[in-house]
């Protein structure tokens, strides 16, 4: 008798943590091993940008994240070489006001911390990762169509071992991995040029000025990036050999002291010591990404496994985060019911274009970071008319790079391609009620995040972020802007009657059997069914919402989800309804956004009345779930 | 052989545990002790105004009040009678946007949740309440005059029993106090009409539309107060007797289910049932303030020992923290030399008056509250005109009065009178460059909260609340608003000039012997002496701010204390430097202003270059310390 398991989760790092965190908060069966005696105990990848903020957010995580008071990078300073030394020839935002975020900044905190917040959350929810246990061999043999893959595990000190089944089985294991080697998975070098690295956290003393701003510094002893962590310590990365290099040989290494010299030597005229040490490790990177994420949609991968590159950028964890939601909800979805089995082939192409996107923005990065720039004396000597005064004004490669790269770093940048799920005028559901970018109806563009909008809730008159309403439940999302209500009471109320619809795909997954006989009244995200959630958006002043009478019932269900967009904008200072106007949505007349599970937009419907907006959404949905394709009635949850 | 405290400290309610937590964290000795077994199970005070929420979160706390997810109230709605039962006839911001606070919402959690992270803090600073042990016995007796009180103790089985001796004892007791009785101090009852009231804690069913507001409703059948709480709670207030009555008497009770059909009655037309019931109690309460808070300035009182009024307007809590507060940093400045023993007469001129102000306004509150007012029938048969619809537009007395009191109930409204720390135009130190705002030189009152304003700390370029970047530390805190740099050089230099000079209050409190010997390169608050901390605000953008080029070394030894002002505020939109406006100082030319450790304005000084700044905070320091009354050098911690 073999234990049966929904997933076999292979790793307790970051992509695995937050696989396993998502679908045990969903109600799965997991099995979680890691190879490790206990959580990272220093050290590792530890920045948290801002579209990852949002996610820990929306999962009720980032109090906790919080709470280690970590370092909060704003601003990252540029530093060249120039006779003296080094001297800093700019600062620029790490997430530029033209980037609407609520947490313009990078969290810094260690990893293992970061790592015990999930884990925590997973204990409660029932899962316990195994350590330290490894995978030994799997198979999707089949044997029994509903549990098709085998896995076996053992302790590292093989003294243990078990044969499990599974639905899905997946790697976080990291740069190496086992699994993608078994299934023959080659890595493709985009930039055959490897590094090693030096990194090394220490509390310091130093007079230069910047040690708590995220710093990239060259100089003609070499160059140094500097990241600010939580108690008081800070983190040096230096390179210590490049493949470029004569001599180079991937297993060079340096010691601790070593990387401290030359760090005084690239910091001069600046003076730095350590008061401690609390990490330091040198370690070979090279770029690289997996020809495939998976080959039966079984068996998946993701993080490390799938793409590496170097640390600079802090993308590393953010890129893992959203490997792992991408692919927990299109597991759930399928598991669910809710859609077909080939949504879970967009996990591939939606997440391996954004590692292709990260690693060419990588080797640009890197390429600027590693090669040394002529220092301002040198520059003085080749001009010397005193151009070097004019060409240090102008921003250098690496100032553009950087500028041009922080949409992209922050997270907000990430933009998946038109497919199945992701609306497009080539989409299979056409409808004249589609809004689009191109067309100037809306500003919300499929396969990006939803824009960031400040509401007040109704029930309770508390001002909320919109976006961060609807928890990270595995639910798609549908906000309703539903304009002025003297002018949308018709359209709601049609709108209502054709989700009502037995035939409607909102009615299609309703509660049925005994879920449909649990108590509800105190569920407010999802008291029809585990498909989606709803919130509904006014442009009128808070006082005069009246949900009972304002709302057919199927709407008024979610009263905790119906808000005022009565709270003024600084970036649409003119909008009444600033919530409206962000989304590029009528004012008056409103419209309705439709989100994926994992916050990024669907499809956009104008809100009119008659049938038009229901036939709309319903064509998107018959496309997501699959319906349409097969005609039939799905399997509800 | 007597153990010796710096204090004993009776009662771990809110009062209590506030003055321990301050205390322990400056590093005093201290006995504390409680009653009960256990700290507060369920029910009692959950009301934390905005003040109050700056203050937790000044001392690190807030966080983790917040992770229990508190309900917040932002609006208050008023609910009247009329011929169908009741309707809603307006509602009101509970912190409005006159009032500029951080956190515009009252924050609702159960007194037990907020007493086990003041008993969590005071552990890790090696502080145990003692329980369930209560007081047998006390005297000033003076027999060691370093350690005057004598206190016994006993567990309140009577089984054990131990006399300690303390520099002060301190009743937190609640309203029912042996210290008090002992000590013979009468309670004053402001207003002689006394009430019994029920209050029930509980997760209800309801059509009631505003169930999740704070909400005073008054129908024919009765008055009743709705406060959300946390965990999908609700807490009922019910008058349910008052000495006004003609069959009153203080012992009347009322079960839960008769409260409960009274709560249905009052309701109409809508329904209310009951999931279940956390916690219900009836209490007869009565308005008193204490004569006095000491007699001797070593024994003090505070919180519902001194004051008890309704519960109404979520007041008693907040009232609590704010006496502790007060106590704690005058003990704390009389014990480390800071301050002549007279500091300590301050607390009760000072708290003594808040409770006094409390007490009239509860008392025109409640009398609104529990009076019932005419019902639409009755109004519109009295006018027969329709002037009833006339009326009810009008706002009533009870919506007068809560509006004119949202300051006061904010904890915004807290004002000091003048006295030796609140500097006037009549304080004993006197200079031409004392600023006020009679003279319209500043916005800052002393005795007054200073006004927030947001700043960007110029080392990590982080964007910060300055209001809050000096935690509750006990010390003095000196802002500098220094304009322009380019203005302001040479003032900042004869500043930093005077308070160097040896004879200058800055440096009497420097440390010294040993303490002068430790390491205080990581110290960000105080690293000269605990007596003052220093931050400087500049009117420039924050990468053109150089600390070691533009601030003299006295002053850059707060380094992580300096601040760029470019941050643009709604509320001055035309300012070019934001906090100086909002202070009511000159962009260009800035100004000192100068907060005792609790927050609250001391004085605001004039930045000008000769030795005029310096004299001025000389002569209100010299008064403050009582260095100008002794001529002597005072003892330093």
């Amino acid at each position: 008798m073999e234990d049966k398991y929904d997933i076999v989760i292979i790793g307790a790092g970051p992509v695995g943590l937050m696989l396993s965190t998502c679908l045990a908060r969903w109600g799965y069966r997991i099995k979680h091993i890691d190879n490790r005696p206990e959580p990272t105990p220093t050290g590792r990848a530890d920045g948290i940008q801002p579209r990852s903020l949002d996610l820990l957010r929306n999962m009720g995580l980032k109090r906790k994240i919080m709470a280690h008071d970590p370092a909060k990078v704003y601003e990252v300073a540029f530093w060249d070489p120039n006779s003296k030394g080094i001297h800093r020839t700019g600062t620029w935002a790490s997430c530029p006001k033209f980037i609407d975020a609520r947490y313009p900044f990078t969290t810094l905190l260690h990893q293992g911390l970061i790592e015990r917040v999930f884990i925590e959350d997973l204990e409660k929810h029932g899962v316990q990762v195994q350590r330290p246990w490894t995978i030994t061999g799997f198979k999707n043999d089949g044997k029994d169509p509903s549990y098709p893959v085998e896995v076996r595990l053992a302790h590292v000190d093989g003294t243990l071992c078990e044969t499990v089944r599974a639905k899905y089985l997946f790697s976080g294991e990291g740069a190496r991995s086992f699994v993608r080697d078994q299934l023959g998975i080659k890595i493709r070098h985009k930039d055959p040029i490897a590094h090693v690295w030096g990194v090394m956290d220490g509390v310091v003393r130093t007079d230069f000025p910047d040690i708590k701003m995220k710093c990239t510094i060259h100089s003609d002893a070499g160059s140094i990036m500097v990241i600010p962590r939580e108690n008081n310590m800070v983190r040096l990365y230096i390179q210590i050999a490049s493949s470029t290099d004569p001599d180079w040989h991937p297993r060079r290494t340096a010691t601790a002291e070593e990387v401290q010299r030359r760090a005084q030597a690239i910091l001069k005229p600046y003076s730095i010591t350590w008061d401690r040490v609390e990490w330091y490790s040198v370690y070979p990177i090279g770029q690289g990404i997996a020809e495939r994420y998976t080959l039966d949609e079984r068996i998946f991968m993701g993080g490390d496994v799938c793409h590496t590159h170097s640390p600079k950028a802090g993308q590393g964890m953010n890129t893992a985060f959203l490997d792992a939601v991408n692919l927990a909800w299109k597991i759930h979805h399928v598991e669910a019911g809710f859609a077909p089995r080939s949504l879970l082939s967009t996990y591939e192409s939606e997440r391996k274009l954004i590692a292709e996107n990260l690693l060419a923005f990588d080797a640009k990065y890197a390429k600027l970071f590693s090669s040394r720039l002529p220092s301002a004396g040198e520059v003085a000597d080749a001009s010397q008319q005193g151009q070097g005064q004019h060409q240090q004004q102008e921003e250098n490669e690496f100032v553009k790079t950087f500028k041009a790269s922080c949409e992209f770093t922050s997270g907000y940048g990430v933009a998946y391609q038109p497919n199945a799920i992701n609306w497009s005028a080539s989409h299979a559901a056409q409808h004249p009620l589609f809004l689009s970018v191109d067309k100037g109806t809306t500003t919300q563009r499929p396969g990006r995040i939803m824009t960031p909008a400040t509401v007040t809730r109704v029930v309770d008159a508390n001002v909320v972020h919109l976006e961060q309403e609807i928890p990270l439940n595995g639910s798609y999302r549908m906000y309703i802007f539903a304009g002025q209500p003297e002018r949308t009471r018709t359209a709601l109320r049609d709108l209502a009657a054709a989700l009502s619809n037995p035939k409607s795909f909102y009615h299609a997954f309703r509660y049925s059997g005994a879920l449909a006989q649990k108590d509800r009244y105190h569920e407010p995200h999802n008291p029809h069914s585990a498909f989606i959630s709803v919130c509904t958006v006014f442009h009128a002043p808070r006082a005069q919402i009246e949900i009972a009478t304002l709302l057919p019932d199927l709407l008024a269900a979610y009263k905790d989800h119906v808000y005022a967009d009565d709270v003024w904008d600084a970036r649409v200072p003119e909008a009444k309804a600033a919530a409206h106007a962000k989304m590029g949505l009528c004012e008056e007349r409103g419209g309705v956004v439709v989100v994926r599970p994992d916050g990024y937009v669907g499809c956009v419907v104008g809100l009119r009345e008659g049938g038009g907006t229901a036939e709309a959404l319903e064509r998107y949905f018959g496309v997501v779930t699959g319906r349409e394709v097969s005609k039939g009635e799905r399997a509800v949850l």
